[in-house]
């Protein structure tokens, strides 16, 4: 069942942000939903952190736009895997997101003016920091789980590195330990392709009216190529081609082109392209082995939570392999690992999905977590 | 051994070339090499096709510029598997390339002006036909071989298709019947990066003294993920970073993005833009089943060559089961083919390396190849 009508909310933080670059935030507003109700003892609240291009709408639809249903709205519900019945589920917009958090396109409070390219690059561990300091406002010692998929998988990680005291549980689904060269290299060209947009304007484009939609386009249309399996583009789109195709010209003529093009223009009208750029930069750098001479299972040592790792078969994004490095870091420790291998058909995006077996794995995991 | 000191020639074709299309080209020049010598009876003559950013000098090196060596270099030569001092080898540079034959920064003769974006889209079909043109000059009535990789192997197969009196044996390596959607995909991203460069003004950039530089970088970029192994970029690359990198930007701080755009500012600086959407759509339109039902085999039958089909298992731009798909056809049909794959470890581009299994396979089919 679905939560119902929801509504955001704002948290101001006054004191200072220090980020992992060095730059500081002197003041920041985190926007985010929360559904169900925390209990008495505060412990039963579970945080989602969203992937490249999600948001704090997470569950649940507005009074004004019922349309608007919350990108993982599948899995938060009463009864749902994610039952609000018995859990407090918080969903928060990322610091340098464009969804009413702080972000490059609000207002520098130094300047007057759009952030724009000053803006600076903010890590997962960032988003952590951040993301601990809504939990202080709401009272939340520890979370009774942290739980994502893709970019916030890796968040749902790195909370049991830098707060290994306040998450119990972490769920970290179609994610990896780090970014392979081969996926730097599909975000590289992302961001080549926003850097050269003639409308981006080094990345301060409010001030000109304009915004690179061109390069945005492409950056999406890419991205969903990484997003989907091959099968499933085979089997969704193939070589079918368009009504009036044949033209021999570079005009839609099969269905995958009209698809993407469309994926690319709804996107670019919608996300803001500096945090896209941002984003991404915050994947690639992504790496807590880094600091341990690339020795994962160091690096996980210190984490107190149990895990729950979850991949998909059909993901060549983050194929089941880099999930299975977690775990066998987190089992090498000795630490409460969970791992389950969905082979729902969608690719990277199967973790947006109402697979059967992969909600079973999530609903059966979280029933058993005491509060 | 190299074939040492070798020259382009130019062959020009004054009789129209009715297109897959229905479009007319009215006159067109090919510029060619041959390496090895023909002999009396004609026999031993192998056509070499090349990929999308092939040309005709496959070979040797020229005499003024001794490092501008042929782009396979490796497998022509006196001892080496395409053997000059027993087969008379020719390469050629497609209809609509850009390095010498007629394309679409060739003067229409209609105009006095470049043909920009009124050069016709060509297809692989159209490709064999001005090939078929170019060994009636040559006076082969049948080549002894004609052999590609990728986008060459297409060629490979058609020219059993098109003309199956006029070849004997094909070798179609690292290529499939037909692209897959994902295969589209990329090549439509590629093609959108290009056609909203601002300075691709329609296709007619020539006159304004401008390329779409930027686009076809993004183009190649692109390109090269595909052409790579997810392991070979993880062994060369990994997650090695540049010196100064930790700027928290978005400058060049891994390897791989370094390398990236090294080659896509390479190519960009050399190749046509109007030529990279045209090869990249022959690749999207080559489908010899889809006359036949998607019956493979039924579109097949026609030939009369005998078939070396090569694969490489790192290759994902091309699966060995894609080529797999061509050899079940053929051997359905009760056809000559035989059948190798390679473990060579740089993925797509395998097919221009010199790994010796390969190298072997093809010397051995082709030293079996009566003249």
């Amino acid at each position: 069942m679905s939560v119902g009508i929801v509504f955001p909310q704002q948290a101001h933080f006054s004191s200072p942000l220090m980020l992992k670059s060095g730059a500081l935030l002197p003041v920041f507003d985190l926007v985010y939903e929360t559904y169900g109700t925390l209990n008495a003892a505060k412990s039963n609240a579970i945080l989602v952190c969203h992937a490249l291009s999600g948001h704090h709408h997470v569950a649940g639809y507005y009074a004004d736009q019922t349309e608007n249903i919350g990108w993982w709205d599948n899995i938060i519900g009463p009864g749902r895997p994610l039952d609000t019945d018995r859990f407090f589920i918080v969903g928060v917009n990322n610091l340098g997101g464009c969804h009413g958090s702080t972000g490059p396109a609000s207002v520098n409070p130094a300047t007057g003016k759009h952030w724009g390219a000053d803006f600076p690059v903010v890590t997962v561990e960032d988003w952590v920091e951040a993301q601990a300091r809504l939990a202080d406002i709401l009272g939340i010692d520890a979370w009774a789980a942290v739980i994502g998929g893709s970019l916030g998988g890796m968040q749902a990680l790195q909370w049991t590195l830098s707060f290994p005291e306040r998450v119990r549980h972490s769920l970290v689904i179609a994610a990896a330990a780090k970014l392979s060269a081969e996926n730097i290299a599909f975000n590289e060209i992302a961001r080549q392709a926003i850097l050269s947009d003639p409308d981006f304007h080094g990345g301060n484009y409010y001030a000109h009216h304009v915004r690179p939609l061109n390069g945005l386009r492409l950056a999406r249309m890419l991205g969903h190529i990484t997003y989907l399996s091959d099968d499933q583009m085979a089997e969704k789109f193939g070589r079918r081609q368009r009504p009036g195709a044949g033209s021999y010209s570079f005009d839609v003529e099969f269905e995958i082109e009209s698809y993407l093009r469309y994926q690319g223009d709804k996107f670019a009208g919608l996300f803001d392209a500096n945090t896209y750029l941002r984003m991404t930069r915050a994947l690639d750098y992504f790496d807590p082995a880094l600091a341990y001479d690339g020795q994962l299972a160091t690096a996980l040592a210190p984490a107190r939570a149990s895990f729950l790792v979850i991949a998909f078969s059909t993901d060549w994004r983050f194929a089941p392999f880099r999930s299975r490095e977690i775990v066998h870091a987190l089992v090498h420790n000795g630490q409460s690992v969970a791992y389950a291998e969905s082979n729902c058909a969608h690719g990277h995006d199967s973790f947006l999905m109402e697979d059967a077996y992969y909600h079973a794995v999530v609903a059966s995991y979280l029933q058993r977590i005491t509060l």
